[in-house]
This record gives C-alpha cells, sequence and structure tokens, in this order.
C-alpha cells in the first residue's frame, strides 16, 4: 500500500520570536515525509534539489523508509529556498525572501516503480506540476491528498481549479477557504469547494485546530494548547503526513477513519511546531506518537448521556 | 439547590454585516439567566434597570423560572444603554455609545431569600459591585463564577485581583486571559491566573471554542460551526448560564462535571448567535437543547484505540 510524496524539498530561514535560524532543510515534502514515516514504510518521494543541498538529510529521509528514486537532483545549480519572519502572534508571517532556483523549471518525473502508488499527496507546488504527476500514474491512486495556498489561487486559479476535479481531499487553511469560495463563513465555503470537485475538504485554522467536512458530515480536531509554540513553519504539511500516512496505515478512507487521521495528522504538527524545522520529526518512538494522541484524547473527550 | 445570577440587565443596539437593530433588551444578566432557566427553576436575579425597561421581558424571565425581587426598578432614572457594531469577522466590534444610567450608582441589595444561595454567578460589572455581592451572603456558596472584562483590567485591576481570590471559577476570553497574565501562550496564562485565586478557568475563544483549565488538567470545547453567526451579543454571557445552570442541576462540580457543563454552555451560546438579541433563548425546548448538544457529541467525538 504505497504512499506517494510530492512537493518540496529545499532551505528554509526562519526568524520567531524565539530566535532565528540560518538556512535549515525545509519544503513540504520533507514534512510530510517525515510525519507519515511514524505510520508507513512505503513511501516514495517526487522532487529536486540542487547540488546544494546535504546528503545527510537524505539519508536521514532513507533512514525513515523514504525512497528517493524521484528526487531529482540537478548538479549546478541551487535548491529552492524561502525565508520568513513570523510576528508574535504565530498566526501570520512575512516573506523576507524566495529563491525559485530549481523550482523554477521543475518537471516531475514519476519512477516507474511509483506509479502504481495507492495513496497521493500533492503537497503544495504549482498546480500544473501536480497535474504533470497525475498525468504519469498507471492507474487512479485510492486516495489523492493535495495541499495548496493561496499563492495559487492568486496567479494560477484555472489550473487549481481543473486540478481539484481530480482529488479526493483538500487541505487548505481557513483564509485559503475563504479566498476559493468567496464565503466568510466556513461552513458555506466548504459546501462550495465540495462543490469544486473534492469528496473532504479538510480547513486547517493553526492554533485553532481542524475541520473536516464531506457533504453531509462536520468533524473538528482541535490543536494541542502547548507553552510555547517555537516555530510553525511545517506545521500544514506535518499535519498533511500524519493524516495520510494514518490512511495509508490502516488502508481505510472512510469518512469515520478520517477523523482518527486528522487526530494523528494533529500530532504531528505539534510536534512539529516544538522546535525549528525538521527537528521534532526526526527519532520520535511509537510511543511518544501514542503518548502524544493520548493527550489529544484527554483534551476533547467527555461523556454525556442524553435524555 | 439555587442559583443566584448577578449583572446587567439593560438596552442594546447593535449593527452586524447582517442588519441593525434599534434598542433591544439585553444585558448580561438577562442572557445568563435565560440561559440557565433550561437548567434550573430555582433562579434568582439581582440588578437594576430604569423605568423605561419593558414589563414584557420581565414577565419572559418570570415566565422561565427566574425570580426578580432582587431586581431593582428605578423611577424617573433610565436603564443602562450600550451601543455596538460588529465587524465583518464578527470577533471584533466597535462602541458606539455607552450610557451607565442606573449602572451609574448600582448599590446591589441582595433580598433575605437568595443569600443562601448554593450557586452564584457573578456576571460582568465593576469588580467593587461583584464584591458587594459576595459580602452579603449568609454563607459562601458552593461555587463562584465570575465574569469579567478587559475594560476592569484597565481601571481596575486592584479591586478585580481582589475579587479574583474569593471566586472558583474565572470566565474570560483569550485577549483578556493574555492581558490578566502578561502571557501570550494561554497554557501558560492559565497557569498564572489560576495562582490568582480561581480554582477553575474558562477561557473562552468565540468562535475558536473555550478551554477548561486547573492546574493539572486542560479540556476543549468547540464552538458549533455554523452558517452565520448573526449577532454574536451576549454568547458569552449564554455560555456562562449554561455552565452554570447545568452544574445547578446536576450538584457536581467536579472538573469532569465541568466538562459537560461548558459543552451545555457551548450549546446555549450557539443558539443565541443565530438572532438578534435575547431572542433565539426563548421559548426553546428541552428536545432543542438536547439536540443542540449531540451535535457537539458528534462534531468532536472520534475513537481510537492505541495500542
Amino acid at each position: 500500500m504505497s504512499l506517494l510524496v510530492v512537493g518540496t524539498v529545499a532551505f528554509d530561514a526562519i526568524e520567531t520570536p524565539f530566535g532565528k535560524t540560518d538556512k535549515i532543510v525545509g519544503g513540504a515534502a520533507s514534512y510530510i515525509a517525515l510525519a507519515s514515516s511514524y505510520f508507513t514504510k512505503e513511501i516514495n518521494l517526487v522532487s529536486v534539489v540542487g547540488d546544494d543541498f546535504p546528503q545527510e538529510f537524505m539519508n536521514t529521509l532513507k533512514g525513515q523508509g523514504v525512497n528517493l528514486d524521484g528526487l531529482q537532483i540537478k548538479q549546478g545549480e541551487k535548491s529552492f529556498f524561502w525565508s520568513g519572519r513570523y510576528h508574535n502572534d504565530m498566526n501570520s508571517r512575512d516573506t523576507l525572501d524566495t529563491q525559485l532556483n530549481v523550482l523554477g523549471d521543475f518537471d516531475p518525473i514519476v519512477p516507474e516503480s511509483y506509479k502504481n502508488c495507492e495513496f497521493l499527496m500533492l503537497g503544495n507546488l504549482m498546480p500544473a506540476v501536480q497535474q504533470k504527476v497525475l498525468s504519469q500514474l498507471s492507474k487512479r491512486p485510492k486516495l489523492i491528498v493535495l495541499d495548496t495556498m493561496n499563492f495559487w489561487m492568486d496567479i494560477a486559479m484555472p489550473e487549481l481549479l481543473e486540478t481539484l476535479k481530480g482529488i479526493d481531499v483538500l487541505t487548505i487553511n481557513d483564509s485559503e477557504a475563504r479566498q476559493l469560495s468567496g464565503e466568510y463563513s466556513l461552513v458555506k465555503a466548504a459546501q462550495k469547494i465540495l462543490a469544486m470537485g473534492p469528496k473532504v475538504l479538510v480547513i486547517k485554522k493553526g492554533e485553532h485546530g481542524a475541520l473536516l467536512f464531506n457533504k453531509e458530515e462536520v468533524f473538528f480536531a482541535p490543536a494541542l494548547p502547548l507553552e510555547d509554540v517555537f516555530d510553525p513553519t511545517g506545521a500544514g504539511d506535518s499535519f498533511a503526513g500524519g493524516f495520510i500516512g494514518y490512511l495509508a496505515k490502516t488502508k481505510d478512507i472512510s469518512f469515520e477513519n478520517m477523523k482518527r487521521a486528522i487526530i494523528f495528522g494533529s500530532a504531528m504538527a505539534s510536534f512539529t511546531v516544538e522546535k525549528f524545522g525538521t527537528e521534532r520529526l526526526i527519532g520520535l518512538s511509537q510511543e511518544d506518537v501514542s503518548n502524544r494522541v493520548q493527550e489529544f484524547v484527554d483534551l476533547v473527550q467527555f461523556d454525556i448521556s442524553l435524555v
């Protein structure tokens, strides 16, 4: 039951009220692959880096069971780089620098051995690139999850809308759901977006949790109240990785199981924000993950008998 | 097991993106009393109005089982009046007008028959007035819940801190918790506030739900995702009314039961915001309340077996 992860593997430089980093490893696919690796070991990666990317991190990914045959390494070129500064509330940030580098003309090539994947996670990338991956698969995956962002809604809405028609689950944040639908109410926004193609919509609200919608049902998963959110970078990608990793492990794509999957996704995101970059997602034990999920259970479970 | 409710009974004029009202009935104690009346029928009210206040609404309160012997009616004076305009996000608002009127020199008088109340809900008022009520009671209630706001933190912090020493549960919103504690992290804020006196803290986050803290535990209740939030006025007071009403009904002030109580409180708040003012809190059936609580159960309950 293999999982194909597509997205950026890149460098970030991050400033938060707690400190700042030099160039560290980041990128949507890095977080997704690491987070999902706690649930399944058949993970295939499609991405691109320059020859400046550290072998050490590639070894880390391999050590977590991630197959890198689909990771293109462009000699003489540089990896994608993003730099940003978070505001005090950690919910908003300014982009300080973006260097597309190898991402500028990224032509994703799906290796033969990946083409019959059962689960596909299309991390945030230009919709045309996400579409190119879809078109190379030998059969439709059992589940296609797509993450995107406001940037593509601003500059590539027609391609994004076309891509949405063919997917199963869309993950976006609350302001993106409002932008995509033109509705302020998230309930109304969800219904409009579900009419665009996805069967399921996940609306990520950062420290305020996440909502899971299909056309008839809604489920809410809280975020864990943390003493400190150290660095929110990668939280949404870690969430997506935990979500699809759990679904790939359990091979059950019912709405009931997706409820469990977003709790596991939220747990993985809660680890990520505790340290800079991908650091906290490396070397977790199964017990760490179970204990964290138990905290979510304790946080929201109550027992009401209605007469 | 009587419940004493103290707070304003007043007029509001409200503008939201959905419309505007003339002078309508509002006030913290109005919402608290109505919301709690779905759980207990021994409700005593202490408040003050002018001779301009409509007999019809007093009859409505009486019809819901609320005793008005402690409602002072000041002849020749006017009721408290507040006017405000909500922004598009419904989480922020501008005050357009405040006329203290009878509230300016409100001297609360607790009738003899109220003085042995078991449950006390001190709605948002100047801390000195809340303190005056406490000093008139013949014995300490089983549970004292206090609601306050940033305004009193700005102008009457010493009196507020003194009042907090003697209460059991404090309900405030997230920005007020940050202001009172000086901590941005709500987890850290909660621990600082619990050191000020209250044994339990409820942090209300509006559309993002509510957190319940004691020194060892934390519980999160979501807000119901609604198609439209029509008018948020009174949501926090309705929440408090449902919370203490449920506790008074069940006579159980354990943390486990408070979890249930904040779900009932959230349910009452979710009714209030569906219409202007107190309208939606009048004439609900027990079935309406049960069905609404069931929506909260469905929204957050999931079943994870951790190995």
